[in-house]
């Protein structure tokens, strides 16, 4: 098995969880992806969470939307940290899906990110991982580098082109 | 096993929660009430709704608070009607729990009833059981006249009393 | 007249409305669908529900939006059990219809769903009939089956195609 | 019957709705004060509003909390107009009795004041009795002057005594 | 001066506001409808309410979005009923000029609508003229019962075509 | 006059907004500290605020409650910046007055700091007299030197107690 | 360096800050438009705001969206009037960015202005300014009545065309 | 240096950080508690987060209140997980701080738990040291058994006593 599993509860967040795995790959990390419901297929997760521990999973990654049970209930499941991505919802916003995943009794923590904070799950798990695990910090200190060298060329940009002409350009 | 299942994910739900009891022991009905939490004991939970199920428990009634998880996971759990208390927080004032039980993915749903709700959890799984049993159904009509017969004599008292009088003897 | 009465408040409700006729259909379970405004036609909804009691209706199902009363009204009419569904609204998403329907006084709950969440009215209705109904239980268990075996069969294809070539083909 | 009716779901709200009450009585209006709950006595509600209606009743006042469909209710049952007072909830804070209230479909307007602003209410009763009575417009002129005149003196107290002694003697 | 004032703070409200002079329309009620911002013209808003006391104008109906202080200050500034339209906001949806118009201080009430409720609002006027004007109060009453018979037109359609087909002809 | 103008809606809000005037003290600027209803003595508000104009006072602070139009129409009546104050209400936590104060149209601004920030407004409203005053910018300097040292002083306290006594000491 | 500086954190707020620059540009301010994150580029942000203050800037706008911690990490690091302008979110509305922004701790206060409000932040940077340099004030003053001829020649219009025209002009 | 920092904004964060303390202590993890205020004490905390990433520090818990920067600059500062936790606030309850610590931009994530979730903090942090410390793991299964034995023990207790006898021994 992989170091990292992403689950989510339907293929409707796949676009988003998506973007978890592209960080993983950009860091190196393997990782399994997965469609499973809390709701729809409770038997089916307990069994995938167990294995998923005994396999030597390291972290996990769960998004979920509306009432998100999903990555409270990995966090039920097994001893690995678990990183909730909350998906924004056409009514509510996806403050529906934040609260349930971030407001978690003591005892049993999510680290949840941002809604459809996807990528950072990604990010977050590198950063769990390296903890134990000087290449991945490597590249975690490389991206991080490439992140303000980014923001600086576009502010070099702008300086050049002026607020107008960079607009312009955007659309 | 009793008709109806009262669970909850904490023993702090239990003053809350004890309404549902009330409400069920003044039509006669039969009920269980267990603590149980989702995130704390997923196993036992498997266990305890399969159990339920085989012996003919007719309707769940589950309160919960913050990422309030515990409702929807009896509703995956089993094919009776689940029933959610979404209980008051002490930040959120109960908006997080509520969330986390109504908005329930298609398949799966939750008959949600207000925050702090026990009593009318109570009610309804008395209308439920109703539907096939005329003794509570009889019942229903006598606490729904009772009820009408309540507010009726607080106005009538309000009436001969005036307002200043009937406010200062209510506290 | 049908075991099952659908009402709503106004026409615009209705293709949100019809996914509960098409649950009921789903298990066999005959319904009435029609439209009564509680704001606009208070005399007939009170005829309606007297009607449908005494005609041996057994569950309701009512969704309105905003200030939505319809819900609340059907329950303070009739002694069985009522569904409320919560119409999404254009500016507050639907958090105004939710409050109305779900934050009931105590004696008379409505059991409310999801935000546009009529699907699962639909199936909440049939797992109360299925209370007293042995075919509706078992064909609300193959549903349920049903439903785990769709989202394992996304799960093979995700799988099979890997995340990327899933994602292009959904859309 | 008197010219304005005051009407309340339940006795918990008297102590809010009687400053109405007060409101009126300050500009000489005649009022009857009564507690009828839409939700536990729907027929009462319907007999009540066609009575007032033909008696003559001018305005109402409707105060309700949490599902308030009382003030909605009323303005579907009459011609007159409805003015609604949303009371305070101990978990939402109101909001929802606010939603319940404001949120109306076109048709059926409830002229919505305050959460807990029954003062306000009764006052906005005047005010649409004085549309067509002088002594009432008189009165409400006098009544503005008098809250004009209020925050003068206290202004003038601020500037002689200082902030610090003025919050001192506040206590 | 007409008998009823609508106010609006932009012309970008426009649009919503035109429906309170259609109702008003309706019911034959004279009206003048004006943009007059309390934020960039408070003093000419100062002098127009004055003006608009002074001519006999009966009831006021202000339109604002946002921070919206043009029903309150309307309110502050005569003694007739102001009724307040909550603009609807593109970021937050409207709750922000809802509890600018209806929070009001005691002593000056705000009649407060839905939400780009600017139909009802001018059916509020009307029945708030209809206090002293048997004839407004005739068409009141028509308007109310062609509502019921619009939506049982509605009804008897469903009837006849059956959900699927209704909807179909709606798009 | 003074340079700066406190100005707040009510005698409730002084205890609140007289932080305002002690952090002015410390840095030795001259205020004046009134209360002006924008909705009970809107003709006053007017007046005052066209004086403080012509008698040169630089900047306004005005704090209000609920549907807060004062500070907007500080600035609305004048071309010096006003700082809002949005004051905490029981039912709405103050987002109320939050969103009355900050959201407003394009030409009028406020500018707006935290809920009950009182102390704050007078900092901020230090800071722009500190734009052309070197002796309030010293002090400004000062005040921001003792505001980290009183942090470290705490945290030192800390390291020393350890976190167990440090807490006891606190109550 | 320029007068004031508009600081953003990334490249897809440029579109709404410009419009602080545009405000500038109308009462000839000169300022610095620049894209630095406070999460991606911590060290050049301290450099960036230490460098302003040394050379002689006067206000600084920072705009940001989310957790929005920009503009209080600006006011944290300079000893000039720091002006926060929320970015409307997508999920959220922008809430998220206002709280973020506006909810700043007693000693370090961010002049917040509305969602998305950057017209707003750069009138507030002249009024500002305008307290020590009196050209400014002028222009503001002159700005104030061409916004007041503004709405004044829209309802004129609105008087000569009448509603329907208008609005059919509109679009 | 210790594993694992706690850093918070505030002494009044002291007695909800402790928590976190607390269970580290548990697990056996040394780590430092330390008062540092993003705000106050800029230029110390860039100084502060770079030492703990020289000295080996592997987890940062950061909890702040309000307008909550600190988590979120601390993961800007750093490349080790850092974990949010949102204090509680008076006014808002707390959704200010979740929303200015969860949502954070692409790049870079805190692993933000309930609020006021401090004991959660801490047990996050001692999943993130167990993936690669055996020792850890081990004794998070136990602690995971005894909180499933403690809730077993409650309701064995409940069962035993009963509702009534068991709510009256809890005051």
């Amino acid at each position: 098995m992989a170091k990292v599993c992403i689950i989510m509860g339907s293929d409707s967040d796949l676009s988003i969880m998506k973007k978890s795995a592209d960080m993983l790959e950009k860091f190196g990390i393997s990782y399994d992806i997965t469609i499973i419901s809390a709701h729809r297929e409770p038997d089916l997760l307990v069994e995938y969470m167990r294995d998923a521990e005994k396999n030597g999973v390291k972290v996990v990654i769960a998004g979920a939307g509306k009432a998100a049970a999903l990555p409270g209930m990995c966090a039920a499941l097994c001893n690995m940290p678990v990183i909730g991505v909350p998906i924004k919802t056409s009514d509510l916003g996806g403050v529906d899906s934040l609260y349930s995943i971030v407001q978690m009794p003591t005892g049993v923590p999510v680290a949840t990110v941002a809604i459809n904070g996807a990528a950072n799950a990604g990010i977050l798990a590198a950063k769990i991982l390296a903890v134990s695990d000087e290449e991945i910090l490597r590249k975690l200190k490389d991206y991080t580098d490439s992140q303000a060298d980014e923001v600086m060329a576009k502010d070099a940009k702008l300086q050049q082109m002026g607020a107008a002409a960079y607009i312009a350009q955007m659309n």
